[in-house]
């Protein structure tokens, strides 16, 4: 028997039960935070020596040089060589699609543009790629393909000329998914090292790793550190938390898609969230149900009832305007709106990193080939970050072209701003261009 | 007579130079962030009774409530019509000219997006506000009335429903400008706390100041810090570094001009940087004249040469084109293509804050009027980092819709993937949309 918590809104304890769910804080590991100052540092002076020394302590690989690191383009093509048939067309089919989502993105967000005043003053903005990134992929249990596709796709359509992955390979052992989607996805140079030692050389640059102008990529509590750390010296992505996924029913997919789309959550780990909202409480129990009954045959049934028992919860609403409404408080990484209309919800959602329509759009769809981003932001941040996108590869620069007639009228306005800030060489600078 | 680095490019030493002009680094003082924990854990348990506590003894501001802090709407107007008349008709045109950009911008990359494919799939980008923002305005010695719409304007623009003004007030003494800019750029609720503790104060809601979803604007170190700490919780903007100008001059502007726009940036700090890189030595000659003859009328003279002989630097380059690469190699705030003909140049810029074109383009204009923002990134990440806009008052959500027929394309590629990664309630989450 699971004991899966079940809330419904019209309970007087519903308030704390909920904030009792939600609560989740990054604890951050003031041990993990000091030793990872220690391989930053060491890394920052010693450059090669000193990754070439973490990699054969953590990741027992002792090779003599970090040369002998680097993944030549010809062997990520034979793994994608070696792999099935089924597993090279689906890589392929799902890098396609993503590359398209990506390029329409670009069109509507990332390209350059300017207009002119009357008086013949441009103005605009010049968007540009990023000249390096790096991209970190974990290595060991939490080894995805599909990621490399997520984090390099949107780079590469972005125009970022060199794309270098990392991605730590304990003892030597490569996983043969993720170097096959590294040649799909088109990846210039790869190296088996990982951890804060890798954030490090791709943060500060090594002699035989070039230092890079972002890094982007999950990993664990050294890596994220470590990327907190170097933000500033380079630009890095969110640090992800555990995964969530909200599922907002109406009462009208079949329950054991439903459960298995919760399922899909809480089998990434035990502290994955998986949060079903609903206003039909005989709904809530077939879906119970169907979980009960699921649940034995899943290879991964430990993990997913660790999560759910842990964090999951069934939750009866009023209506759904209000399932609306706690959504949008929880601010969910990925959001189903499991209805028969989907877009009459679609207008009140506010807050998520992907939304879900619809009873056939299960969220592994998107995680994998959809076309949307798989990154996304969690723990609540979907209040005010987006999902990894052409974006996050790009930058923008004013432009400013000011004409002569321009000049006239702007200098008055900026020469008293600045005479009102106590900027003098401001308002003179404005003022020399004044015709006499 | 001005000691001012002269630097040219043919030089063997030039390299090791050019390095020592650029070395700038952000020593973080750990005193500063034990100080900066502590204020912020205590805000965050005591709310109200700890700002109250904060302000009363940094600001030398007591008073019995947080509500007593706040400034009514009414004072703001009161503010605005206490300036001089062409004082507010300035902060007003500024204010248009910003508002006019940033609707151009948001136009351009903040609107939402979406297709369908053949098969009925809908996939898109849902862009939205932010529910509530928080805004830092420095008080004393920098406190910029400029920054108020800076900030204000794009969140407005973006469709941002409440933005909240933090500004510390020493002994009580407030800025008329920055009240009266607050008034104009509509700032919806005020109050006059600042340092780490109004930093807290956003970050996790009093029970006087609501929290907000991000927090943007510069401060002192005590701020810059605070911000940095309670990033994740809430979204900030950049950490700002010194400001600096790069002017890269073809010599057909007058140098007098050239100078000022020098003096300008150097005017703000010690730390400033003023840089000029120019192919053509008698011109340098001719802006170094002109700093030295026009330096002693300046009123900030003194903060002018301690920024110049600290951090300025006069580069010959072998030609434009060259220029061109060093200032990519820079990638400053600020870069004034000063040219007769700047489109030329304009193509190779890839890394820069804000381009200023041509003669007539004073950095000057864009700090205050031009329309762009002139909150830009500082220290070389202009190499990854874009101006403050619209887009980072907005955030994203994917939006899939897939169809009956989509699952069955997507299902089996999704389902292999997910296999292939060990995850098999996300395939059979995708299997189960399968037709039988």
């Amino acid at each position: 028997m699971l004991n899966l918590r079940q809330l419904s809104t019209a309970s007087a304890d519903f308030e704390s039960e909920f904030q009792r769910v939600l609560h989740w804080s990054a604890e951050t590991d003031a041990g993990i935070e000091t030793r990872v100052a220690e391989i930053l540092a060491d890394v920052k002076a010693r450059g090669d020596a000193a990754l070439l020394a973490y990699t054969a302590r953590f990741d027992h690989l002792a090779v003599d040089s970090v040369a002998a690191l680097e993944l030549s383009r010809e062997e990520l093509k034979a793994a994608f060589e070696a792999i099935s048939p089924a597993q090279r067309s689906a890589l392929q089919a799902a890098a396609e699609r993503v590359r398209l989502y990506h390029e329409r993105q670009k069109q509507h967000s990332g390209l350059s543009w300017s207009y002119r005043d009357a008086d013949g003053t441009l103005l605009g903005q010049k968007v540009t790629p990023l000249d390096r990134v790096g991209i970190y992929v974990p290595g060991g249990k939490a080894a995805y393909p599909s990621s490399v596709l997520m984090n390099a796709i949107p780079a590469q359509v972005a125009g970022v000329p060199e794309i270098i992955m990392v991605v730590p390979t304990p003892r030597g052992e490569k996983n043969p998914l993720v170097l096959a989607a590294a040649y799909v996805a088109g990846v210039g140079r790869a190296f088996t090292v990982g951890g804060a030692q890798a954030v490090a050389a791709l943060a500060y640059g090594t002699a035989t790793i070039p230092r890079v102008d972002k890094i982007t990529g999950p990993g664990n509590a050294y890596v994220a550190s470590a990327k907190k750390h170097v933000f500033g010296q380079v630009g890095i992505d969110m640090i992800a938390g555990p995964s969530e996924i909200l599922v907002l029913a109406d009462g009208t997919t079949p329950p054991d898609w439903v459960a298995m789309d919760l399922f899909s959550q809480a089998e990434h780990d035990e502290l994955a969230q998986s949060i079903l909202l609903c206003p039909d409480a005989g709904y809530i129990a077939q879906v119970a149900e169907a979980i009960e009954r699921l649940l034995p045959s899943m290879p991964r049934a430990a993990v997913i009832r660790a999560s759910l028992e842990g964090r999951g919860a069934l939750i009866q609403t009023r209506s759904m305007d209000e399932a609306c409404e706690i959504s949008n408080r929880i601010a969910p990484e990925h959001l189903e709106v499991s209805s028969f209309d989907p877009q009459r919800w679609a207008p009140l959602l506010r807050h998520a990193g992907a939304i879900f329509l619809g009873a056939f759009t299960s969220e592994s769809l998107g995680d994998y080939c959809a076309g949307p981003n798989h990154v996304l932001p969690t723990s609540g941040t979907a209040r005010f970050s987006s999902p990894l996108g052409v974006y996050d590869f790009q930058k923008r620069s004013s432009l400013i072209e000011v004409s002569e007639a321009g000049a006239q009228k702007l200098g008055p306005i900026a020469a008293e701003l600045a005479y009102g800030e106590g900027l003098q060489a401001h308002a003179r600078a404005a003022e020399l261009r004044l015709k006499p």
